[in-house]
């Protein structure tokens, strides 16, 4: 009898490897990059593989991003603004401050261009990203001592990176680089007085409550910062239509998922801090005012300084303008209304009858 | 030399048909079938096609779901509560008055067993389903006379259907059932005095402004509307394991991409609106609370009725305390200072500078 011929199955194998920004103890976070890598398995009868990696595994976390654009690795799971210190632009596909919810922030991603803006900026940097994640409006920090007003920031020893660490400095605070696992122990000793994570879900496992209870909102530096899948661009070229294809629409579920997860976490873990002596705390009107106002003084000197954030910024801008605007109607009075019932103990089980 | 032998690929081809509850006039409702077709259609290169047909194309819009309960199309694209009069279970997986936004929903739906719950139910109707779009918070719909107070509710003659109707009648509306093609002139006539749509941009393309130009917020009884994609269950059940996951991570990619499409389109339509002479104006906290408690009263009622009503509102109830307990925090607070900032003209382009 013959062998069977070898003919060619319409679709190749690919085997690419990811390296993620996230230490898997981020399960959240860190899950993204393996929930694409289970729909692209899945979706191609296991023939669109891509292995991931955990920061450090391959190379250092905030070296990612760079590692897809040198072909290390063909791609990524982080943070735009990581790289922001490479190039502020980078940051404008993750998030800026003052600027867009994780509801808009997909809107103005998927249908206001805000994907191909980022695109025809990263080219530079031999990458293709689409969103891969968003974390919700962040939480902003933690608190050795209370922060009454602008004054109690003067001077602040805080745990904070990058582009808000610009924006705090012009309010006083002192902006420190501490990694990860140092974070506990330099509050524990005063090292620095106070320190911003993510939100109460990831906050929760380093018990930073115990050394720093008051925790403030919001994190006006991260309305709905953005994760995305980087690809190292002559690779991403290389895949059939039909990956391609299969991998934007991938990328998308798990971007609405992770959101999905910490939607669905952070309100059990924000009600356990609390009851383990977190004190909630928000922040007052004056010290959000003056962040507004030093947000838009960097927003100033980065735009003259860099025609790629220039042009990204300006996109969002009328784009924010129109959806707070339009926010104000159906969408806060609804969401409004429902949190007064919640207050008056009307929506939990047997509440409302 | 031989022919190719005919060797068959690892994928089968699969030829659906979707009935849409929608026409094509609501372009972006309709939009998500076309969208799943060819998401699917090129990720599969070719050989996991649907073909969509627009509501009235094979059946009636309203009996889309039903056509893919007994086979007639292998698939739906539809909103659950259509269904309501054959039993009430089915509005659970689509929307209830005074329930979750729609980023709570998507939480629910894909993290807090939403997805599950509903195709247990949906399992003596052979069918699955899956989210597949989102409007985010309706508009309260249309009126003749401006409506001050709860008094003003009372004989109002209002086009509004299913749950919501039975909600509002207890306040003394009169519902009325009124054929899409017909609400433009039984307002201009006034055979009825209000009616119910969907938001901004659908509703701009009617021109409801000209005949009933008082434009009410919140659609307390839409507060986050989940349009689903239904399966003939034997059908789905015959897909081989790749285009299950395939199929699923194409209509969450839709889900999300449907609200994102009407994120960007609503605030653009209705300061169009307004332009052309609508009367924005949000219910009276008189009318919420009304309402409200007239909601508690239908779900005591349909739960002591249907099991089935009453599994599924339960297992949102916990789910709504926790999140608007939550969402009060960094959430509310954000978008709150963001909507300030709107007013106060410093969100568009030079406002901030």
């Amino acid at each position: 009898a013959l062998a069977a011929p070898a003919i060619a199955q319409g679709s190749p194998s690919i085997n690419w490897r990811l390296a993620s920004s996230f230490p898997k103890s981020l399960d959240t976070i860190y899950g993204g990059g393996e929930e694409l890598s289970t729909r692209l398995k899945e979706a191609s009868d296991g023939k669109f593989n891509i292995q991931v990696f955990a920061a450090g595994e391959i190379v250092p976390g905030l070296d990612a991003i760079n590692a897809a654009t040198d072909g290390t690795v063909e791609s990524a799971h982080s943070v735009g603004y990581y790289n922001w210190g490479k190039d502020p632009a980078f940051a404008c596909g993750a998030d800026l401050p003052f600027m867009l919810s994780a509801r808009a922030k997909a809107a103005f991603n998927y249908q206001g261009g805000g994907i191909e803006n980022y695109n025809e900026f990263l080219d530079q940097y031999s990458l293709v990203a689409y969103p891969g994640g968003n974390t919700g409006v962040q939480m902003g920090g933690w608190y050795r001592k209370e922060i009454k007003s602008l004054e109690d920031m003067k001077g602040l020893k805080m745990r904070i990176a990058g582009l808000a660490g610009r924006v705090v400095e012009k309010l006083g605070v002192v902006p420190q680089q501490v990694a990860g696992g140092d974070v506990y122990p330099s509050l524990e000793k005063g090292t620095i007085d106070a320190a911003e994570w993510v939100g109460p879900y990831d906050d929760s496992k380093l018990g930073f409550q115990k050394v720093a209870p008051y925790y403030y909102y919001p994190g006006f530096w991260e309305g709905g910062p953005t994760v995305s899948f980087f690809f190292n661009k002559a690779k991403f070229e290389e895949l059939p239509e039909s990956y391609k294809s299969l991998l934007r629409t991938c990328c998308q579920a798990v971007d609405q998922n992770m959101l999905a997860k910490y939607d669905s976490k952070n309100p059990t873990a924000l009600k356990e801090l609390v009851g383990s002596g977190a004190q909630l705390r928000s922040f007052s009107e004056d010290i959000l005012t003056a962040a507004f106002d030093a947000a838009n003084e960097v927003y100033a000197e980065l735009s003259g300084e860099n025609e790629w954030f220039k042009k990204q910024y300006e996109a969002m801008l009328q784009y924010r303008d129109d959806w707070y605007l339009y926010a104000q109607t159906a969408e806060y009075s609804f969401d409004t209304f429902m949190m007064i019932q919640q207050r008056n103990g009307k929506l939990a089980v047997g509440g409302g009858q």
